[in-house]
């Protein structure tokens, strides 16, 4: 690309056509001051190079409640406060270690090398194995092969080899359809005596770096060791699933200690006309311990703060009541979230509407919703105001898993910033989503989207 | 992120509500072919870790087109063959080098280290200094301030410290808009008398790797050494500038030989019932030789070869003939394109549309179309076929640099596809654009947009 004739996204990405109203001049404000003013990609440096992992109950969630709290109040917003709640402290207890013998190859006569180290990472919330634990591998395609094959996996490992679909375009619908073997998976396989779970990562990135995230046991039978393995050991071991047998080797350290003390981390800017109408903006505090937790969900994080940053810096004093909120224990447990929409009914707040950014920070596309037609309606009218900042998609379904409680207890409609998704499943509670995988631009980009839809809002009600 | 509960791009990004016309299943035919056996991505592991850098005349051209020639030929093209033209054979030839002194600093009692070397590259087409060249910096903000102090600049170096605007959403008019220093700086500058220029890099990335590009010399004034500077660098040096007077000290080696012999890379579909009716669909195969041109112009040479490969895969005859270009020469010359204009209208070739991907391997947006409201139109009327892989911006304005010759000799309609800009200008002309900055899915996605626009124009003309 050396010259520009033409190809200048004018209508979707530019100024150009802009329509001179007070909400668009006022949108540009945010955009200009977001763009060359924003210190959310610094702050997110700090958070993931100076705290790192963060999950709940760890060092690094009290360090990052710490620094939330005296950011936001950097920002000098009316007040910020922590808002108790009780989490879950799982601790990953160790390294996760892993090895498979290829019983085949290991024959005499065999030229394959039978000894072959894995790439794992066990679930989150599993149990450890406490010493190594050596058993056969069966391979799984899906739950229906499963339950036809429940007679052969006593005391078998059960390697669920589940496909994460590249034919889906939104890489979330993949996640969706195959995230059910990491969550039911080690439970179902348990009420058929199996020793433990190895479950293919769900990602579609092209390296070995295996995927964690939370599993969910059934308490009616043992909690069994369970572990995601990488793409390309995944396809190793099929493959030599297809030549002879196979034993794994599995050692992990997973446990719980006892429920720890908490915090959601929230500011507020007081509404002028209608202060008891509340307007919630957040993202999750929390991450998996393997990586920095930079997409999932530092960029919500930092986006959230952005805006509130920004809303100071312009001196816009909003109608309404806007909470700025990074929520505890999004990972495992949910208990921020939850805790959140509690303490408003109890105080019989009026929460108008939600918005959570923990799909990335990624180049945004737009919004999805959750409320009625005339909501979404609502959406959509704004969306000539969105388009130069995005291609301002606005999907019926969106929300975010810590305002879902708002949604469920006070049916508040919420809704999802949607960035692309393209790259997510690549660094989803990896070890290698870090800092330096996220752009600078696409997480401002982000922030200033969240601004504008807020500020609509927050003028125009929901 | 732990759970999807919303959040899916329903109407945008999936399949959802899709209607099962004739058109919209063969689409789906060719997303899920290129999703799940698309070869794109290899070919461009091989064209940017095998071949490297290509640019016109120098040895990784002429592998590059020996590998575009034999790459067509393998996916069984009606033809395939090579078009001769003329190249500018410009070489770097050697290590680009300089340093700074801080003159102010180096005076004796400074605690300042006086001497910083400087990140820099020459400037594509630029003429070396022969020896290294010690003369004193003059910051220059914009033409306007050069003008101002033009009885100044007489055997200074000229640094030109023109941002790269941060604000535009969209980063080409951000080129746009800082693209004149790097073109026409050094010429003006020499028109004063200067000895040499330095140019902020167009970019705005975080990191200091200098972006080259081509420079025009007005053949009035003398050629004077040119170069970019890292962001970073360039930021020292204006702040040492602030503190009082600095010289650099620059060393580069820049020559032109005499042109010698490259090739346009073309294969064809012939087309069953309008043979003579042509579309054109192509990226360059040469690129700046710091990196290894992977998204510019890699990007576009994998992706047309997919584009060719899917419809032989999936046995499309198309109606008109469909030519896959391979153009030479885009980055220092234009050779290649003008040549196939050239050619075209010597055989009366009737083109009726050209479509050009140069702008990276990013998430698709949509396209750019340069021709009549009706032909505009006509895109528009496609837009929901469009939809399920991309948010299908339809702009007005668009095409490519090769194909810009067909436009204006034969009033072609042109049209550009456009991907994501927000990462383009990390990599754009530095050494970082290499295979590693490129995503699997973002690459393969803008092959599925490329050929869906293709097929549509075979089928209904334009």
């Amino acid at each position: 690309m050396k010259k520009i004739f033409f190809c200048l996204l004018g209508s979707c990405f530019s100024v150009v056509g802009f329509t001179q109203t007070e909400d668009s001049l006022f949108l540009k404000r945010i955009s200009d001051y977001i763009l060359l003013n924003g210190k959310a990609y610094e702050d997110l440096r700090y958070l993931t190079k100076q705290i790192g992992g963060r999950l709940s109950g760890s060092t690094g969630m009290y360090k990052a409640e710490a620094w939330g709290l005296k950011t936001l109040q950097a920002t000098g917003a009316d007040k910020a406060w922590q808002q108790e709640c009780m989490v879950p402290h799982w601790v990953r207890g160790g390294k996760d270690e892993a090895f498979a013998i290829d019983i085949t190859s290991s024959k005499p006569g065999s030229t394959l090398s039978p000894r072959k180290s894995l790439d794992i990472l066990a679930l989150g919330n599993s149990t450890g194995s406490g010493k190594p634990l050596t058993r056969e591998v069966i391979e799984i395609k899906n739950f229906a092969e499963l339950d036809a094959n429940k007679d052969l996996l006593k005391d078998k490992i059960v390697f669920y080899n589940y496909p994460f679909n590249d034919a889906y375009i939104n890489t979330f619908l993949a996640y969706r359809d195959a995230g059910i073997y990491r969550g039911q998976g080690p439970a179902r396989a348990s009420k058929y005596g199996a020793a433990a779970v190895i479950v293919r990562s769900l990602s579609n990135s092209t390296d070995n770096n295996p995927h964690t995230g939370a599993t969910n046991y059934n308490d009616s039978f043992p909690k069994i060791p369970a572990v995601a393995i990488g793409l390309q050991d995944a396809d190793w071991l099929s493959d030599a699933l297809q030549r002879g047998s196979v034993s794994v080797t599995l050692h992990t350290h997973g446990k719980f200690f006892p429920d720890t003390i908490g915090h959601n981390v929230i500011a507020e800017l007081r509404g002028s006309e209608f202060p008891n109408e509340y307007i919630t903006i957040g993202g999750h505090l929390d991450s998996w311990d393997p990586g920095e937790g930079a997409h999932d969900d530092g960029a919500g994080v930092v986006q959230t703060i952005e805006v509130l940053r920004t809303f100071r810096a312009l001196d816009y004093r909003p109608k309404r009541t806007i909470r700025f909120v990074l929520f505890a224990n999004e990972e495992n447990g949910l208990r921020g979230g939850t805790k959140y929409a509690e303490e408003a009914k109890a105080k019989g707040e009026k929460h108008i509407f939600a918005l959570e950014s923990d799909e990335g920070g990624f180049t945004p596309m737009g919004f999805g919703i959750t409320g009625t037609e005339s909501q979404y309606q609502k959406l959509l009218s704004w969306r000539s105001l969105l388009l130069p900042y995005s291609p301002a998609v606005i999907l019926r379904g969106g929300g975010g898993s810590d305002i879902g409680p708002l949604a469920r207890t006070q049916n508040t409609p919420v809704a999802s910033y949607l960035p692309d998704s393209q790259r997510y499943f690549d660094y989803h509670h990896a070890r290698n989503d870090v800092f330096e995988v996220v752009n600078k631009r696409e997480l401002l980009l982000g922030a200033i989207n969240m601004a504008a839809l807020v500020y609509l809002v927050d003028k125009y009600g929901m």
